[in-house]
């Protein structure tokens, strides 16, 4: 199998799971308790809680664990704006923000609260005057994440942090998508609070990180025996916590030389969709996009059946994000960079990772042409389109002669 | 080391562990996307539902992937509530329950909701009479544990359940403890949600699971990319999941075996503890009571102190409940049932597992006994009482030399 989809998952490393493994079976202490395999247990969460810092250059009592990325969001945003509701009620976001932060936000907007989600035009960046010109006195939050899911574009996160510190306003940023495939460090990026994901970067699925810049207070919304600073009460995953930890050490190490192969495999990729198959499109800024993320549309096509043609010859590749790909509405990042719900629907994500190769990228390159092709071949839309070509060619041979 | 504290976490199986592994590195797909590996994911995912529904016997679309018993809690109570605030805002629960219920609870209880706390008397087990006297036109949700986690005892879930349909209002019972342990049946408890956890049960931590009976309706309280019926949202932990498939799978195949081991072994400890050691008290019912579950007091001595003298040598045991235990307040439950503080402070949880044998019990009620005599032996509040004791007998003696 070619593995195109790290966007949505990676698979856990070899060395992960191996770090996990005595977690389930030898340590498997509860880490509330205080005999020796319970103490155990808790040395290895407190030392996953610094490799995690880490990485981001945080405290390691910055950071709390949870159940992954959606959580950290939902914890984060309702956390900072139920314990700052007397404040105001006014929330900054984006309009290609990751369901986790979207749905919240309009949960909220149900319950009281106002929410501005700040457009990102063509290039799939927020602009920041247009984030000034949304401040009120009335902000509380602003939420807007560091690397889209979907296109991959990057969000000026330290400069709109600068802003939301100067208004004394809460800053947090979705960090899914770039927490180890791009430098991330949470003081230069001058956040409050910023959610991870595990699964993302080769560590298992089921646990993530929120980081909470000190002294920066949340209500709870989940109520129990206190754990995580009452913020994510419940027994601890501690094989999850564990991988983790090894998942951030490993990013750390390769960050540089993965940053490295990923732009250049997925420039290898862009360049050979773009130039092979014709009316094709590149989805999103091309300069300010993580490494490995790389989002087409293809006029004609529907991207699920293009899915489904890849998977026949063993590529794993998305249409929309996987968590939306299961609704038939066409993905809400691709309305808001502008494009066509026809055209949302012919769209295409490859997202690299480190175990691809160049002879891989080679491959869905060709695969890709080959199924855009017969795709067409079957596609009303195109052929609607083509007749007009060249309907509209013979016309204008016509006026030539006539001329 | 002999592992005697099951109610806190238990050692996931080799079985499980074998199970769960090519879900992490080769099975890795997100099972929202419809290629092979997302496929495969999916699958799996849906065989484990079933698995868990089967010991339950409940439908497998009744069942949600949770992150584990305090999360289920969660969804399960301020889900009914928050559906049903404007039918009333009343909830019954008992005063025993687990943080993750009590302190939801009392969340609640701040923002608008009414909240009665059943006693459990000297036995730890509620009266039905008092629940019938609790319920009120007001009343929308009755919460109550099915097995305790400190004293093991069982409530009378089935008759609670069938006042709880006679009078419409939807019943919730924390299952964490019972199930895999004691036969449950969803439909022979007559409740509409049920929480469960995969580390109790020889599965991984980190994941659980919520029975919801058909036709309920729930608020979500996390949001995000829909999964799990849109109540838990965020990607799946495929591992976790089949995991707890197959813990569940192995509970079920094991469940009349081990109930009648573990209770030979529970009263082996029982009757070695109380015969043994003198001012010995078993806490809360003997009969009514979860196999493997033993809660005690011995006068005179701090619990700590017991468990620090038992790690050293080589037993792992609680007191109070592993979730409370680094809270310095006595347990809640204990001073339910009547304890004095300085009695709970006292207690001592010991509680089996399928792997513990005859020896290892012989060997813990004598590692109490001599860890009881050396603890008293420094005990200020017992040589007191031991010095009372002899003066009482002295007069006594006196006064009889008298007559």
């Amino acid at each position: 199998m070619i593995y195109m989809d790290h966007a949505a998952t990676a698979p856990v490393r070899k060395e992960v799971l191996e770090a996990m493994e005595p977690y389930f079976t030898k340590y498997f202490g509860n880490p509330s308790t205080f005999y020796t395999v319970g103490r155990e247990a808790k040395k290895a969460m407190e030392e996953s809680r610094e490799k995690v810092a880490e990485l981001i250059g945080a405290n390691p009592e910055e950071i709390i664990f949870t159940t992954g990325g959606t959580q950290s969001d939902n914890i984060a945003i309702k956390g900072i704006v139920l314990k700052n509701k007397n404040k105001g009620n006014h929330i900054i976001t984006s309009q290609i923000e990751h369901p986790a932060v979207i749905e919240t936000c309009k949960y909220l907007e149900k319950n009281g609260f106002e929410v501005t989600y700040l457009p990102v035009y063509e290039e799939g960046i927020i602009k920041i005057e247009d984030l000034k010109e949304a401040i009120t006195d009335k902000t509380i939050l602003i939420t807007i994440m560091h690397v889209n899911n979907e296109i991959g574009t990057i969000q000026p996160i330290a400069e709109i942090g600068k802003i939301a510190k100067e208004n004394k306003i809460k800053f947090h940023t979705d960090a899914v998508q770039s927490v180890g495939k791009i430098p991330v460090d949470v003081n230069e990026l001058n956040v409050d609070l910023l959610s991870m994901s595990g699964h993302k970067i080769y560590g298992p699925k089921g646990i993530g990180a929120l980081y909470i810049r000190k002294r920066t207070r949340l209500e709870p919304i989940l109520h129990g025996g206190g754990q995580e600073k009452d913020l994510n009460p419940g027994t601890e995953n501690v094989s999850g916590i564990v991988g983790l930890g090894k998942a951030c050490e490993i990013a750390k190490e390769e960050l540089e030389y993965n940053q490295k192969y990923l732009t250049k495999l997925r420039d290898m990729l862009i360049e050979g969709i773009l130039s092979n198959i014709e009316e094709s499109y590149l989805n999103g800024d091309l300069i300010n996009k993580v490494p490995g993320t790389a989002n087409f549309h293809f006029v004609g096509i529907e991207g699920e059946g293009l899915v489904l043609l890849l998977d026949g010859k063993g590529i794993a590749a998305s249409t929309g994000s996987a968590c939306s790909s299961k609704k038939l509405e066409a993905s809400h990042v691709l309305k808001a960079i502008g494009l066509e719900d026809v055209d949302s629907h012919g769209s295409l994500r490859l997202t690299l990772g480190s175990e691809n190769t160049e002879e891989e990228v080679t491959k869905v390159i060709q695969a890709t042409e080959e199924a855009v092709k017969r795709l067409r071949s079957m596609s009303s839309i195109w052929n609607q389109r083509e007749n007009k070509r060249k309907e509209d060619i013979n016309n204008k041979c016509t006026s030539c002669s006539l001329e």
